[in-house]
């Protein structure tokens, strides 16, 4: 048995960021971000008062509604509300859930797709039939003004997946994670932890730090061998995908895919309009598709993304 | 298929701290921490210079010298080294691992029950062989000196344990989990996320923060409803079970088993000698017991505990 998605959705905060609003602030033209990040516009939570959990909750109450309750809650990301409890448990309160289990999978950037292979082993397993999937990354005040780079990209945003047992031969058919912490340096937040905690780091400590090129150096050999091992493994060809749907890394990192001989017009990108959401990209970007109509019932669908650590993951879903 | 313990140990770090030390910091004598707490000494990090990442990696290494790679890597636990890659990418490194998949889970002190449920899941479904789950909780450091009462139950403590698909009728027999979240403030650090964030934190902020009394008055009915519901589930009665291996959340939760008709012969407790070790505390009290000669070949064995959430978990397993 797989699991298949059942429902998804996207939302982004009100307030809206545009490049030449950015501007100032990263001390750079606007052209200069639209070009090397690629992102025109990004959506922005007011800041820290914002709920995270809340504002996810609210987007998952009416597929609740419609579906049912789950057997279980997956808050999936590496943004918290606070320490203790964990995230899931917030959203779990803010939905009305009681003695639901709730817990939290983090493989940053990839964190939804390592919980959607968490919720579909669960769901295949029988221990849980209906998996909320929630990822709500408020990544905007964590950006680091002074590396204009990485603070060009950010942007925030909430999606949402419930995961159920599928009564066809649709949903999860292969998935694949492969990690290289030799690079744990190229982008990390060093603070929020033991090791650089409150009392001790400096503001920029507890800002998001980015080495966008060797990182891209760093990545795209590993990517490649990674792509070939994963359709050899999964039994399935680069020409046979109907979509792929990457991760919004950067707009560089969206290039990869054509070298990767991925054609332009299979490819969703919403970084432009939406910056980089963090472990919601994926599942956005995968939602945005469905709206705009461009996936059929059987569409044979590449999740692909990377993550801090740093992590290549790919998923093979059929729709 | 089900997944099975193929190892598992423990490490606590040298510096030990007694009740007489840990008096005059918390205004209470030693008396009043060994009764209240039950904890007459912990062992401490040095501070938050340690590295939990690096720590549980030294406990890992024989392990994988002897039983081989793991084809991944599940950290478990609420405390992370840094925010950003999540710890399991740092206990990679240390391990020197290179593509091998790593990511985290956190359901605070239930995280190594919720790592075990995720990993024999994953195993079951064949995604991987062998998953190395570590545990690294440095929480001495968060303690709050103004609440000696949750100041009294912390000690620190690295676990780790490798599951791998079972050659016999042996491991994770039954697994349930319950949270409700209108006990969220119960237990909790309320910094170190979005809502509460290091320039608006409070030094109390990002301590632990505990309602002892009413934490456990929330816990006890839901925790009689839950065990016999999860006993009916797994077809066995608490007569059939030849040890109990709780959460070491206090004194007074261990003595909560009696209660509920655990003879306390069967039941393993560590408090008085390494206090409460977050996510660790169940995967320790499993190695010592196994240590101790206490768990023989085709032993039925609970493991049971609370988290922060508040959140109630339970795994069957035969030895």
């Amino acid at each position: 048995m797989i699991a298949e998605i059942a429902a998804l959705d996207f939302a982004v905060p009100p307030a809206v960021q545009t490049a030449e609003q950015l501007a100032p602030l990263i001390g750079r033209s606007p052209e200069w971000i639209e070009t090397n990040a690629g992102v025109s516009k990004r959506h922005c939570c007011h800041g820290y008062q914002d709920d995270p959990a809340k504002f996810v909750a609210e987007l998952a109450k009416p597929i609740i509604d419609e579906h049912g309750k789950p057997d279980l809650v997956l808050h999936a990301g590496a943004m918290t509300r606070q320490l203790i409890p964990d995230t899931s448990v917030f959203v779990a309160r803010e939905l009305g859930l009681k003695a639901v289990p709730a817990f939290t999978v983090n493989a940053t950037c990839l964190s939804a797709l390592a919980a959607m292979q968490t919720a579909n082993a669960l769901i295949a397993t029988e221990q849980y039939h209906r998996v909320l999937i929630c990822v709500s990354e408020f990544g905007t005040p964590g950006r680091n003004f002074k590396e204009p780079e990485s603070a060009a990209l950010i942007g925030d945003a909430a999606a949402v997946i419930l995961l159920q047992a599928s009564q066809r031969d649709a949903g999860l058919q292969h998935y694949a994670m492969a990690t290289w912490p030799e690079g744990a340096e190229l982008a990390e937040v060093r603070g929020g932890g033991v090791h650089c905690p409150p009392h001790v780091a400096s503001a920029a400590d507890n800002l998001f730090h980015m080495q966008g090129e060797n990182l891209l150096r760093f990545v795209l050999p590993r990517l490649v061998k990674f792509l070939k091992q994963f359709c050899s493994d999964a039994g399935i060809s680069l020409d046979e995908l109907d979509l792929v749907v990457p991760h919004q890394a950067s707009a560089a990192g969206l290039k990869i895919l054509e070298r990767l001989g991925i054609p332009d017009d299979k490819t969703v990108k919403i970084i432009a309009d939406y910056g980089n959401c963090g472990a919601a990209s994926i599942p956005m970007a995968l939602s945005i598709a469905e709206q705009q109509s461009r996936i059929r019932s059987g569409d044979q669908i590449l999740l692909l993304g990377t993550a801090a650590g740093v992590s290549i993951g790919a998923a093979l879903l059929k729709w």
